[in-house]
């Protein structure tokens, strides 16, 4: 069977149900990238004709599309968890709701370069695969069926990459995501209580206590969240209000480019180049109250085999002080060797209040 | 520093941050058993000193405490994210909510023995198991300051076990964890809506339907969830409305570990011995509507490393089909090697409606 979309009738969570009926089941088949074997590597260049011709693909002259020449590259996934073509088709199963899955399911292949790590992309790189996200998700919005746009990288097979050729991935749905969906109604009652953004209340107050900041430019401000469930979790905040993230402007990329991979940089430091996600939260296209929310990116490195009874229970236990964390990562400065003309974030003072 | 809650002011989740004040961070700590590294065993008989002192045992004879020919023992974690001593101390710091980690951390050990299976308990083991749960919840609830009992295991590396001799854990907590808060808000609408507990109708349509049974017996259910995050992920069920875990009868008791094993059984045949973690949903106590909520045990098997967007997002893929994993695990029972004298549930014809 196609994919399909099913709530959790309790809970109001929509999965995204993927299997193969009548086939034995598979627990184990990965939806996380374009192939699941590789080699040769369907994302170099030259192997083009490896993946479903490409949505989007960035050439410095005027190559021919689905051939070589390009620095980033979009395709869609050649397993896709979701299906472009069809109605949504809504039923009811009983007490249940189920829809078809429809939606978009797409790989940003982020470099030509099969080794290269993207903390240490050349200086354009990042700034354009942060262009390719923000392009793919204004195309996507225009249908009319997608009420989402999630961009999200599985960094390290034990973050869930497949691959090891660097790449992102884009995920267009017709439903918003649960924990989008919990923040927009938390950051609204807080709104509806003091008439303030929730998100430029934290960012005023992360940037005056200072103890768990990591880094900051002119734009943007990564910091380790004070109550952050995994150890070295960061949040990188635009200082400007928007709910948008597709509202950045080519400055703003550039400084988010720089920020991202310096966080990046960081993490590779301090805890041996481990796994990591990271995740764009923006407000869903047309969201009536854009006073409300601040699109933000989390990153996440995935340090422990311990993520279990969380999963049953909504609850976390972090060993790791969010201060002593941000403390660590913003001592690398001392140690970290950055590329000549490339220091790409303003280093915090330690505050010493921790 | 002393562990602390702190609550995420945007969706309101708390999360123990157990980490020590001025060391370098070690993300990878756990605190998931009572000790880090294991030779000899601390919860073998003989080594009873290596633990805190017992809190509860269950001795054939009149055995001292703290001294083996116990089939069943809790002790107190001896690395503890929470403490059981002293005030909640509720404190603001700017916009953030925090309080001291104040809560109890214990470890069932399941068996005097060191490489004993669950699944494979002798008949009056996991009953004993279950009873200990019962009793360390309602002698917990009696302090006032805690106002739930997650009672959970993790069960192989994997799913964050860090001693390999069978235990679960309890952890009393001050605040009602987030995944129990949304399933008592959600089934509460529900209620609102059709006057029923949307537990009992999820039950009503599972056995009527029967694609996504599991096994059965004259107490439980136990089926594959419609919108199941996870392959292979289960739901345990009472047939009978109940919102308290520790509503549960001898009687209960008894079919309770003979589906539990049973299911652990079909797991262990099924996927080669994967790790796995249940979890214990209850009411919290006092709840004022338990006509709107309904006790169950989760029961998730951990197959793919693949967790990483979906912390960010609440957003999950799934890419086996329930009712395709429920038949699979149905279908065991033709090939289990099921104990003389312990068949432990009844099987469900194959409704063939998959």
């Amino acid at each position: 069977m196609a994919s399909e979309f099913r709530k959790d009738p309790v809970t109001g969570r929509w999965v995204i149900i993927a299997g193969e009926r009548g086939q034995r089941p598979n627990p184990f088949r990965h939806y996380a990238s374009a192939v699941e074997s590789a080699d040769p590597c369907p994302f170099c260049p030259g192997h083009e004709e490896m993946t479903p011709p490409e949505v989007l693909a960035y050439r410095d002259d005027d190559g021919c599309a689905n051939a070589p020449r390009w620095s980033v590259r979009v395709v869609p996934n050649r397993f896709p968890a979701l299906r472009i073509e069809g109605s949504l088709d809504k039923q009811a199963e009983g007490l249940y709701d189920k829809m078809r899955g429809i939606g978009a399911h797409e790989v940003v292949i982020e470099s030509p370069e099969h080794a290269a790590d993207p903390s240490a992309y050349g200086p354009r790189q990042m700034v354009e695969v942060i262009n390719a996200y923000r392009d793919r998700m204004t195309d996507l919005l225009h249908d009319v069926r997608f009420r989402y746009v999630l961009v999200f990288k599985n960094h390290g097979a034990a973050a869930g990459a497949t691959l090891a050729h660097p790449h992102s991935q884009i995920i267009a749905l017709p439903v918003v995501p649960a924990r989008i969906d919990a923040e927009l109604h938390g950051a609204g009652q807080y709104y509806d209580y003091r008439g303030r953004c929730i998100y430029c209340d934290i960012l005023t107050q992360e940037i005056e206590d200072a103890r768990r900041l990591v880094v900051q430019n002119a734009d943007f401000v990564a910091f380790a969240p004070f109550a952050s469930r995994f150890p070295f979790e960061m949040s990188i905040m635009p200082r400007n209000h928007d709910a948008f993230f597709w509202g950045l402007t080519k400055h703003q990329m550039q400084a988010l480019a720089e920020i991202l991979q310096d966080v990046l940089r960081r993490l590779k430091l301090a805890l041996k180049d481990p796994p990591y996600n990271y995740v764009i939260h923006t407000a869903p296209p047309g969201y009536a109250s854009p006073e409300r929310y601040h699109w933000q990116v989390e990153v996440m490195p995935k340090l422990t085999e311990a993520a279990g009874f969380e999963w049953g229970s909504g609850f976390f236990i972090n060993p790791t002080l969010p201060e002593e964390a941000a403390r660590h990562l913003r001592d690398l400065e001392q140690v970290m060797d950055l590329p000549e003309g490339h220091l790409l974030a303003r280093p915090v003072p330690d505050a010493g209040g921790g």
